[in-house]
């Protein structure tokens, strides 16, 4: 089969082994997927990750090794993250593979990914997509799981008042996620193009350059992926309030953590979600990723969907395998 | 009166000016101050503050410029930081004075501090020493206080583990601290004799070179103040578990947040406290400050006394007026 493989060079094999689904597990044929920046970091070195890249996808179940077949000829996506699944394993009895010191993670840690025409998951991280869902909502399910995390970890008051901070996909995924949960939110940003998309939805934004900087924020998410943008969620975030720490920051510069114990903010690490909460979202049509879509390559022009990706016009660039 | 007054050089100035207390406030004779290690890092240039330095003491009332005389002879502590009690600021509505964007800070911000034979506070931050606690004990309120911070701002559950990476004054408070509310706490440091303070008051103590990382922790409190501690302490927090950021890093290098992400953990500020829980553990004799008492030195000894304060051997010098 056809798959984009990361080893020290990044290329499209053409004659890749087919997986065979393990006990337990689908074999899905791919139809969509969609390219995230983690892949990118991996063709960089992150996580030391090779084999197939790629976590974001919609498919269709062709196989189950198992007794229950109800999955087969069904259109799924899937979590990213599956356990060990022992019964002493407190992340796996609460369904939170992501964090089981045995996990492993699509496209990322110890499991071959979805870009390529068939891949293999456990059918216990397996949900079906709702028929009034398209393929074109569907593979944004994964990042739209992440932004959901944060109301998952975080309660957020009605009244308390919300920024996002950088209007990449992440957070312009988080913006319309905290808004489609009607909350307060304030996305800023430094592309007006990009800005447009979430307004266009309801969300508040700004321009960076027009923001005035101001201790008030209850919530600051930090989805810029830098060490300054870090820098000013701290400098927004007030006394006691939390900053949702969304990308992992490429540092680069001594950070200053002073102003996090003078405010007693609260540093909260956000990584992945799970899939329920951002299925109902996609279900009843609270956002529409549309407007994400820089452009949908064949795998067969998976190298130049990856070029096309570093762009910093593009926001998200899928796979049609 | 004599003070020990920060300009450029640290002096003892014998002829400084008493203070007259305003409306509202106490005109109180110190009798015993503890040097803090805020009080060293504001002579190398920390909030860039001037003034008669020292925020810890145990004092007597002598006057109250106000209605209410009831405090006068009393023996009292003081919350470091006042508020504007403007009825619209909701930090001095809840009493979080700490926060207030108009605050002063006792020998740290706006407000000359109690390194000195008099000083002013407002009554509504004083705090009358029970007459059991001498002021040998007294003294310890103001740490011991930032130290009960910690369950004010989190809920640690009885069969969580905690871990203090630290042996200092700050370590040994909070370690103590989380002991007297019968919370699971493991001490880390450096010293066998700083460990053996907190040993002997039952809490379980490890040599760092004997101590075996493990991502085993619930809570972890950092109170070494390097970034090697921060690092550490992010390996040793659980997925999902509580990092208590107590003392201002002083970075010196690039930190790596991302583990913050990966394993979703929250990294929680925490400064001063409220006074009547610090007192109420005093009162009751949970833990016994005597073996932190490394000197006491008189007010005219005080830049001796900064000198001993200096050396790793010594947990905590007090200053006698």
């Amino acid at each position: 089969m056809k798959a984009i493989v990361f080893d020290d060079g990044l290329k499209l094999d053409k004659n890749y082994s087919k997986p065979t689904p393990q006990k337990g597990e689908a074999l899905i044929r791919v139809k969509l997927a969609g390219i995230c920046n983690t892949d990118y970091e991996i063709t960089k070195g992150y996580m030391g990750y090779k084999g197939i890249l790629g976590h974001e996808f919609v498919g269709v179940v062709e196989e189950v090794n198992g007794d229950d077949k109800s999955l087969v000829g069904k259109r799924v996506v899937a979590e990213i993250s599956y356990g060990c699944n022992d019964p002493e394993c407190e992340w796996c009895a609460k369904k939170n593979y992501r964090h089981c010191p045995n996990r492993h993670t699509l496209g990322i840690w110890r499991k071959d990914g979805c870009f390529a025409e068939y891949m293999t998951m456990p059918t216990n991280v397996l949900f079906e997509v709702p028929d009034n869902v398209t393929d074109e909502q569907a593979v944004f399910v994964e990042p739209l799981a992440a932004a959901c995390e944060i109301t998952e970890q975080l309660h957020i008051e009605p009244m308390q008042k919300v920024v996002v901070l950088g209007d990449g996909k992440l957070g312009l995924t988080t913006a319309l996620t905290l808004n489609s949960q009607n909350l307060d939110v304030l996305l800023v940003g430094k592309h007006q193009n990009k800005l447009d998309i979430a307004a266009a939805q309801g969300v508040k934004t700004q321009l960076l350059n027009l923001f005035t900087p101001e201790k008030i924020y209850d919530v600051v998410v930090e989805a810029t992926g830098t060490a300054s943008g870090f820098e000013t969620s701290m400098a927004l975030t007030k006394p006691r309030g939390t900053l949702v720490l969304k990308s992992t920051v490429a540092s680069g510069k001594e950070l200053n953590l002073a102003p996090i114990v003078i405010d007693e903010i609260t540093v909260l690490g956000s990584r992945c979600g799970q899939f329920p909460p951002a299925l109902r979202l996609l279900k009843n049509h609270r956002i529409d990723f549309t407007p994400f879509i820089s452009g949908i390559y064949s795998i067969d022009d998976a190298i130049e969907a990856f070029e096309a990706n570093k762009s910093k016009e593009s926001i998200k660039i899928l796979i049609k395998m």
